[in-house]
């Protein structure tokens, strides 16, 4: 009977500038580290915990003892494993998708391939990741999109403030770059028309969670009359919540930490696909380069990258996937490919 | 850049006993073999072609003309593949299916894993699967029910004949095993729901395919009055259809060989999972234990198996998942675990 040990520890990450969305600021991200080790192999794996989504550290930590139990004595047994945590204890997803990551993480360093390899995955598909500017004054995002501009492909623009126009007309004077407009939850449906309205005379890509995230009617109604498509992230959570979508948005926003992990996240891909949905893999504001590479793994199947939370950090204590011009370029390390800096 | 050589060859099946459904009776199987080598390895998979399903071992053999110029020279790339191919030529699903389970098998063997430990998938999981009672006088298919009721835990029967009725009671009459009801789309909806009020008095477990693949509607009006689960199989052909079956069926029967193989038949399962179906894992009538096994690979992701059609042959050429009072073992062998006898 082969079992894994399980060891978690904080991880404290610290934006190199405060991050602001429509719900508010933050300075730091308060993780966890999960090490998973079989005797010959370590896993590692992360959980991002945010309170939107009920989780913090500490439930975290209280919700990996309840799966450490759970674990079981087949550690390559990753779905059966994903399964069983969930219907052990619900929610708590971003303690999940830690050994979900760190489970992956093993099965392929036992047999020497890369995660994305183990998932028959091509990583020459990868997609280029958009930077994501914050809400500031319209004239400070615009000089963050200029910025950003240099090295990335698309950018993704935080918005639902009182001078959402301003910013988008102030960042289009300085990039005619592809933006995608995240509105976190912030609009009613018929304001939410009226910004896309004027969006969509800027060149805008997408417009994110224009509505509340219960507000599947309000999505539905908004999605019917925009002239740019409709993404679902905070209404998106899990794979259940991809086929109450089908017919209310254009595509969604997976992310590991609100689904539970790599396993998830591929069935809500499959599930979105199969409903012709587009999708954006993303991540939470403070993520390390342990989140972001797991994610990284399954990006070829994706068709917008997100992935920038470990470039917003003032220091990355990991390496593993790298960008060249926005695109992502996956490690050919077996497992997830990541290392302590 | 490496590159795969793919051979096929032609595999000549005979049933045991003629074989007969709703739309007609079977001797033999024309299928094909295919090979894929690596210059190390050698994939194995199999095309069980049906002209119900618009294809034949000719057309096979030309489709996978037309798939080999597309294989590219990264065979690890499992699910790029088996997009390409599905982009490049659609329909052709059989051809399809024997080249993804061919690649799962290389990929397997190259790292030295079973397909289903490659996918994370714990074997001891497997379910029982069903044994099928073709068409025949009512008192010919008591007699097969009998005799397969030793061996098994479930049992499929054909219907769709002028003596339904007769046929369900003849085999309740010997035995009591749970009855998956299979009318391969003989019934108008009305009639098919005479039939189910009958057969739901006989402790059936559940009515494959009513009436015909394309009434959709037809189905939904039977689900919502049926007192036994409904699954669609002529209707749910690939990942698509099962996105446009939600609410219309209680349940789904997947076939390697309607969608393409194990990559499709893997999101087909993550769609039908998250719309809360119920999943059966099936089989073509004719299929050896190659395409038996690929199939059983991922059979602990499903509910219900019906991967019988290897035992229905006077000689099946090749080994791999075995029967143990009906439940499926899973070889522990590297890729599909398959070898010939």
């Amino acid at each position: 009977v082969a079992t894994v040990e399980l060891i978690s520890e904080p991880l404290d990450l610290e934006f190199a500038e405060p991050f602001r969305i429509a719900r508010g600021v933050r300075t730091h991200g308060y993780n966890v580290l999960v090490h998973l080790r079989d005797g010959e192999h370590e896993g590692i794996g992360e959980a991002a915990p945010t309170v939107y989504y009920g989780e913090s550290r500490a439930t975290v930590l209280a919700a990996l003892e309840v799966y450490r139990e759970q674990l079981g004595d087949d550690p390559g047994a990753v779905r059966s494993i994903s399964e069983r945590l969930a219907r052990t204890l619900r929610h708590n997803a971003s303690a999940r998708a830690s050994l979900d990551m760190a489970l992956w993480d093993l099965l392929g360093q036992r047999v020497g391939l890369p995660v994305h390899r183990l998932l028959g995955i091509d990583p020459t598909g990868a997609p280029t990741t958009s930077f994501t500017i914050g809400i500031d004054e319209p004239i400070t995002m615009a000089r963050n999109a200029a910025k950003a501009a240099r090295q990335f492909k698309a950018l993704k623009i935080k918005v639902g403030t009182e001078h959402d126009d301003e910013i988008i007309q102030a960042i289009r004077d300085v990039t005619d770059l592809p933006l995608y407009v995240d509105a976190n939850t912030a609009w009613e449906p018929k304001e939410a028309l009226r910004h896309i309205e004027r969006l969509a005379q800027h060149n805008v890509t997408l417009i994110e969670q224009p509505v509340a995230a219960h507000d599947l009617a309000g999505l539905r109604f908004v999605r019917e009359r925009s002239p740019l498509p409709v993404f679902a992230d905070e209404s998106c959570v899990g794979p259940h919540d991809v086929a109450r979508l089908a017919g209310v948005v254009d595509g969604i926003n997976i992310k590991l930490m609100k689904c539970g992990g790599i396993t998830p996240a591929l069935d809500m891909i499959a599930t979105a696909r199969a409903q012709g949905m587009r999708i954006m893999l993303g991540c939470m504001g403070a993520e390390s380069s342990v989140a972001i590479t797991a994610a990284a793994q399954i990006s070829p199947l994706v068709d917008y990258a997100d992935l920038d939370a470990a470039l917003l950090l003032k220091a990355d204590p990991f390496e593993g996937v790298t960008l060249t011009q926005g695109k992502l370029t996956l490690p050919d390390a077996p497992g997830l490919g990541v290392r302590r800096r």
